[in-house]
């Protein structure tokens, strides 16, 4: 912590900052410049409150170098983690993971068809939703246990693990039941309790960034999961809110090389919510994997034109196909490239 | 909803989206511009999902005029809503109500000396977190339901009601046994099972704008909670999240007049998390009476430099009584020239 | 300057960065810390450029204690400036000044009207665009000279000094010869050779922040104004961009006390660009006069409904008549409680 | 153009609506809905003043259907437009451009050394800044006329054409005497005279968004220098200021696809001012190229850690020789999965 002293600070001022570290159990150093002085505190093991500092007269401003967030750092733990699905493996290394299939889960006809298409493809976990945040109470709300069932059945007749979103903590039970990677959406990053529910299972866990999340507050959201044990944990970037409205969201690619160095944790992409445009969708995947993605989460759909939900940004089964095709190619390129 | 065509669109993708609007059980009406013609849809009761005709051939933009709410629209009920908290009514005509108390329960001897602090100032509620959503897992989590027992203890030696946020559905119970609104926060806005659940129990409910909510998002989170049939809504701008980061939030002031004109729920302001400095509080809380706040919700603490939570924020007692004494006379200034 | 050094850096990759320092003619001071090692930068004049360091090896972070403004702030020059505008004295302790008029100079007709109706009102300064900076290049774009001309006459006519826009370097003899106050569209708060040049004249200087400016750069681009010698300067505050749209701006009204207390320069609201929203502009003009600030700049067409530019949100004559007379009630309010 | 009235418009609220817009020389076609009226408007050639309507009772929202832009419009010309630069071609189907060099230029030994490095990696394009826009006034403002010779004597030297920023009309025939590109910055997107002076030249024109500018501003802002004439024209996208902070900007990279999509125009990207950190740019080069981008904008200094200016975002020679051998790999890989 670095404390910036006013340029008209006096020296009392000065004495009674360094006296209130000190009742802390910190050390001070001041560190006099030419146009003001600053105070160097020492000795903490994280990060720490400093209202007590930052209203003391004279004092202009505290700033923090401890970040809240250590076990999800690669700073602290260079090692990489792969997180394990099944059969697939998540991180450094391992082949990008494609998540597919549907918004949400409408009827066994869909999810079947749905699946069909993604597996046929290539893709190698199954996404659906059974419960679905809706901005507003009057549209689709999703199928709730019926969903999770029709799902946990699509991926056991298409041999994919699943992967479906928990909502709140009292569905943890059901979720557990059918799914294969608990999925915590962009609107709960900061349901706290739900992150230290799911840190106390054994499940893997793929967490999206908030629409309104900095990467320091993503990351601090991963800590709450590691801090209770469970470190399968998957991030997401699905984009962020911005001024521009043209696309759904503003996906922010530069974040994927960025949280790889620092973090230990693979990051995958959501180019279907990022954009929110189908036509959109395809070429920022491939941009995704170029900029070093674990994997991709992409919204596929039979019949996108009948979707309940998100259509606008689904893929249809032939055009996920040809995706999948182009994706091969190029990762194909980029591990030749590597050696 | 009006679908918007591209200038080069054919007169037969004019008739297909036709053709697919009717096939929703919709109508159809072109209207034909100079530049490009554009297709009216009539017949919706509310909002209608778009993907079936956002994908056709010829479609360049479709634009929604029905907004994802309608209880909590003035549009639809001119009424205004009083909301009844014990002996304090909030709303239109109503005196402005404050809210205050330290951010979070600390202990017996801070909650006893805060509340006796903003009751001799002349508060109406009283505030205090049992359990506190923080940044971080290694940060103070709050004391759970005994900062909940202290907080009631408070509210009774005081004969305050008490207001405090829960987090989660399974704190419902406790939450409901101790206090008198239930809080729920900025980051659990579009926490939409929380919202449903409030939404069934007759209890007053004060909805925080979530950091970065549209007014519409905002409105629509609120939609949830009367849809369940629970009216006794009060909503709370707390700043959102911009790039301006010289104050914690940016308090947008203006959607105070804004959704007095587009709903009849009260909504009140909380200067201190929008600014997160001690010393623009006692301003822009004027200022937000001036801008026809239904009342105010401010962080007091007997010792702000002593705080566990977000104390650069927190007025102390003398600050804070010297604010009410302005607040009183700005109210009482504001009521005289409207008659 | 501080720089922060990773978990992970090594004394070697430390003693690397202080010879960097050395060699920038600083001095580097060490502050061991139990995570990471911070090194404290002393002994500069102001904002260093941090390339030679941030690249080095071991180094995490940078963080600037010295702002890129010095002679526009409080911290260094306490006594607060006041602007003379004519007889119209604009700062700490003078009345409000109020500036008011049509967003562009349309007709003799019109200005003459407008001028007459925010004179009768009690305006103190006549505001008029003559170059219009607009979006797209097929709207109006202003009257240009004539428009200066217009403006002028309807300023001598009624007695008001008059204040516009100047775009470029090489309007500024026009507008020089015509105007009052010059003033900087937030289009152009960045353009640095106009403020050097406005910086190096001996007329007032109405600054406008930049939509996407933080308070930071705002001051910044004052700076180079004061700079250049001239320090008659007005900022003001006309909303930020943010997500939000329900609104033109996000108007950012915690800026004003802040400014306040960073600055010694005055500081007004432009409520008529900030929310886009006719019934909106006279209870924010109110919220600002109760912020602090010294001015407020309001559209006025004595006709709106024909303006061929922002008559969304331009009053017509009785608005703003009416809301002078309130301004006027709250002001004497506001002063009589200082006393 | 839509019109929507409020729930509660009465018919004869409709009725002033549709006179006023006859008034406007336009037609009003009615679109009676079950819960509100809409009119929409028909004959207009452009965009439409809305201030006549937004103002009447009864209305609740207009929703403008025109573009503020035409010409620079895929949706109008369908050909793409190909920008010569001396014997470099930048557009559809041309082999993608790649512009690099320092961010200033400082002097001849460090213009030389890095136009060497450039031209030896197999840039097209040399850059260098000889007005540079800074944040404040008390850092280095490049080196003006002596900098745009020593662009000029190195792009001559190891033949390659020249760019660099213009930053005010008065610059114009300077820049134009020693340049082959002239740039617009991301500060002067909306400094309108300068665009339409621009677009009255037979210069080829580099025009970077600015900071908070949406799509449709961007391509309006293209539109001003299109509307003079002048069409070659090559857009930049070089990140977007947002609440993340962790990188410069946030590099909106979806932008590229969605802007070959609206207009006909070249866009490239500028991952150095995008991401502002050294490490990221050459991943998030080789993501822009798989975005589809015509080119690449690179800061380059043959030796950043003495560079005057933002040293922290450019490559060295040899990274950013390794990085046009990933280029070119990654180029020959995407042509020839095109056949």
């Amino acid at each position: 912590m670095l404390i910036v002293m006013e340029h008209s600070a006096t020296d009392y001022e000065v004495e009674q900052v360094k006296t209130a570290v000190h009742t802390m159990g910190l050390e001070a150093e001041p560190i006099p410049g030419s146009e003001r002085t600053a105070i160097g505190v020492l000795g903490n093991q994280g990060y720490v409150e400093d209202a007590t500092i930052r209203n003391l007269p004279g004092v202009r401003e505290v700033i923090h170098v401890s970040k809240p967030y250590k076990l999800v750092s690669r700073d602290f733990h260079p090692q990489p983690t792969l997180v394990q699905v099944g059969s697939v493996t998540v991180g450094d290394d391992a082949e990008p993971v494609v998540m597919a299939g549907p918004c949400s889960v409408e009827s066994e006809e869909q999810m079947m068809a749905s699946a069909q298409a993604v597996k046929e493809a290539g893709a190698d976990i199954l996404r659906g939703g059974a419960f679905k945040p809706r901005t507003g109470p009057h549209t689709f709300q999703g199928l709730g246990v019926d969903g999770l069932k029709l799902l946990r059945q699509a991926g056991d007749e298409y041999d994919m693990p699943v992967v479906t979103e928990v909502m709140r903590i009292g569905q943890l039970d059901d979720v557990c039941c059918y799914a294969d990677v608990l999925q915590i959406g962009a609107r709960n990053m900061q349901n706290f309790d739900l992150l230290k529910e799911v840190g106390k299972l054994d499940y893997p866990v793929l967490l999206k960034r908030g629409m309104s999340a900095t990467i320091e507050e993503f990351l601090a959201a991963a800590e709450y999961i590691l801090a209770e044990g469970n470190s399968r944990l998957i991030l997401c970037e699905r984009g962020i809110r911005t001024f521009e409205r043209a696309t759904r969201n503003t996906l922010d690619l530069s974040v994927v090389p960025l949280i790889r160095q620092l973090s230990h944790l693979p990051i995958i992409v959501d180019p279907s919510h990022a954009t929110g445009v189908r036509s959109l969708v395809p070429i920022m995947a491939k941009a995704a994997l170029v900029a070093g993605a674990h994997g991709l989460m992409i919204e596929v759909h039979h019949a996108p034109e009948q979707a309940l939900c998100d259509g606008a940004q689904s893929l249809d089964g032939a055009e996920f196909n040809q995706l999948m095709g182009e994706l091969n190619g190029l990762q194909n390129y980029l591990v030749s490239k590597k050696d």
